[in-house]
């Protein structure tokens, strides 16, 4: 792995192409003699929205094709996965802005949430239209020439559907001003993270990097899914966990997911091995604001044994990832892409 | 012109591909195992959103690639061109949906707005989101193989972007809480005019009968550009000069432009040439729900001879048009195509 001083450095030329995409769409938009307070609109809606943060899912991009062009890594080829990593950094941007209308959320990235921004309100709706549609003005712009960009176009129309089918489910399942543990399920929880998170976050950064590196085999797009959808999913249990479980200190939030009645791990695994008299306490105190509502689920988690559970998932999901990896023709695909993914994300504990 | 037989048929045999794309929408939805209540989610949202409007951008698609083939045209040639123009009518509806919850809208075509039916609310904003991606799963679906595929992504990406700047423009000049004429102008309107409406309504439809008929010539799209957006343009400020003169038993509606502090062009002409004290009514009255302001504005709009004005840029517009349409050269581009458009508006009362 990188040192951190790469690591850094890394992030910092990523970061570095953030100001030329901003300002190529913004040079887009004046050909269009847009009114200069349109324009200012626009310019906070991207500075706002896009950047600032973790960046994990744009520089997957940068380092998958590091590891699949390896020696032969060109730095046009490190521009250009620097562009695909900013249109998934921009497309998530697209969703977040109106995810947090539709949960009512306050604040994101420890800034109040965009349509929360004076005089913004449901403009947001529009503005995060505008944020998917840069997407497309980057491909075109970047990868026009090349024979991999049909590919691009549909890889991104694809992972936007799947992204917005999980959204639905999560919407009409976990309705934040009803809670009804009934309509929860493991079942569900897995579609839900699968498509609305899996998809966008861990296949698609991957899927382009193999796009740039010229790999058309069919099969090699299914061993990575086979590989990242697992990976993506346990990454969410993870989250889900620490939440719960995780040291504030550490994780630097304070979760709140019992409270705000999220459709999460725990409470799924929870409802799978409640006796009824545990489940009776969560059909009560579940997704309530009060401390002590929350104390008393945290102390069912602790009754089932919730740690623990998760610990053997843990190690179970890793020994068949770890498994599938070690399956893998190199022939078809790399090893390292996932391995690299494996050893960030596995006992993290932020 | 097609006789009023012959458009009743053309109608219907559109009408009959909606239930296809429908069904074709739905079985890609269903392959991924999406949970019951998520697929009749989707589906409502399609019955509700997409069907039971004027279907005129459709059918545009159609009557044009009839003019382009014209004896040419294969009942294969019809049906994807009505594929195209169910494409358009799902873009109208991605848009409409989401202009209605920023416009705190109640009803659409007769019925509740899709955010105000029961259960929905801002979940409506995700499923803005589906109609546009299914945009991209029917060009997929029906269009992939051909040579002018991603000229039809493309276009529709940036004919979408058009109309989420000319969107981003009325939000911000007209926001309906907050009256204030002077952000009104005429240049603006006709901004938001061409940008909000007339790039998706009038020159998307033949632009992509153009497509599909073979035209490459980048001149032939310039020239249906040059005709059909000041068309596009004409169409809305005739629907807002019916909106306040026209008769409500013949355009099937009450007009509530006034009322509502629209952004039209009644008021920007009334704003252009009004004296002081006529300026004074103007802001002292409009965009106010009582129907005696309404009546002040109006007797404002008689006074400065709105309609004589309006009568002469009907005039004007007419032989403009007419006269471009006469000096297009036949090998580029039919004129048929504008002449049928033409008839079609203008002197409409309704
Ligand atoms: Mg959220
Ligand atoms: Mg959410
Ligand atoms: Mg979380
Ligand atoms: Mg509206
Ligand atoms: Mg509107
Ligand atoms: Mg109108």
């Amino acid at each position: 792995m990188a040192s951190s001083n790469a690591n850094a450095l890394a992030k910092k030329e990523f970061e570095d192409v953030f100001p030329i995409l901003t300002e190529e769409f913004l040079k887009e938009v004046n050909s269009r003699k847009l009114p200069q307070e349109a324009f200012e609109w626009i310019k906070k809606n991207i500075h706002h929205n896009v950047f600032g943060g973790k960046m994990n899912r744009g520089m997957s991009v940068v380092d998958s094709i590091k590891i699949l062009k390896g020696g032969e890594t060109s730095n046009e080829d490190l521009f250009k996965a620097r562009v695909l990593g900013w249109c998934v950094e921009w497309l998530q941007a697209f969703f977040l802005v109106a995810d947090d209308i539709m949960d009512a959320s306050i604040t994101r990235r420890g800034n109040p949430c965009w349509y929360k921004m004076e005089g913004v309100g449901t403009i947001a709706i529009n503005d995060s239209f505008i944020l998917e549609s840069s997407v497309y003005f980057f491909l075109k712009k970047y990868f026009r020439q090349e024979p991999y960009y049909v590919d691009l176009l549909e890889l991104f129309h694809e992972i936007t559907l799947d992204t917005e089918l999980g959204q639905l489910i999560d919407l009409i399942t976990a309705p934040e001003d009803n809670v009804d543990l009934n309509r929860f399920s493991m079942e569900k929880y897995k579609y839900i993270v699968l498509y609305k998170t899996a998809f966008y976050s861990f296949y698609l950064p991957v899927a382009l990097a193999m796009h740039m590196a010229g790999i058309k085999n069919v099969l090699a797009f299914q061993k990575a899914k086979d590989i990242l959808l697992p990976l993506g999913e346990y990454f969410q249990i993870q989250d889900d966990y620490l939440d719960c479980f995780g040291d504030p200190n550490v994780i630097g939030k304070i979760g709140t997911d019992i409270e705000d009645n999220k459709c999460s791990w725990c409470i799924n695994q929870a409802l799978m091995i409640a006796s009824s008299e545990q489940r009776k306490l969560l059909d009560k105190h579940y997704g309530k604001k009060n401390p002590e509502d929350v104390s008393i689920i945290k102390q069912v988690y602790k009754d089932l044994n919730l740690e623990e559970l998760y610990r053997e998932y843990e190690e179970n999901s890793y020994t068949i990832l770890t498994e599938l990896i070690s399956q893998l023709d190199e022939n078809i695909i790399k090893k390292d892409i996932f391995l690299e993914y494996m050893n960030k994300i596995y006992k993290r504990t932020k």
